[in-house]
């Protein structure tokens, strides 16, 4: 059976505030990195699964979207692999 | 001055044990996700930088060696990419 190895980024949609993102931002900015801004920190998700390609790119939307964001108020994109 | 757009992927060494990643893989399991292993959960985080592009990748491996992951446990990367 195929196995697939799977990429998955969750941000916060623009329009929700990042407090650790504006912390950060703040911390950098004492370490004189005065020329960074936006900074916005999300998730980065890695896994494994086995599987037909179609099957498993279903599957894998359906696991992003109920268990690995909240479309509330993530934005979540995979992508996914073959692992010859 | 040129405006670049950064991403930096920390993900938790090959060695280093996931917890929270170990939680998800087994509510997956719950879910009748029986196909999916190696759950992995890192950060992602996204920020702009201004400047010549030299001293701004330079800039932004200090940042990411420094305050965005700790070398002891995590691996990082990073990409940058001009904003037009």
């Amino acid at each position: 059976m195929p196995k697939y190895h799977a990429k998955v980024f969750v941000t916060l949609k623009p329009s929700i505030l990042d407090p650790q993102g504006r912390t950060v931002e703040r911390a950098l900015s004492h370490l004189e990195h005065h020329n960074v801004s936006s900074v916005r920190i999300g998730k980065y998700i890695e896994l494994s699964l086995s599987g037909e390609r179609a099957e498993v790119e279903a599957q894998l939307g359906e696991i992003t979207a109920s268990v690995l964001s909240n479309p509330i108020m993530e934005d979540a994109r995979w992508e996914l692999e073959e692992v010859k």
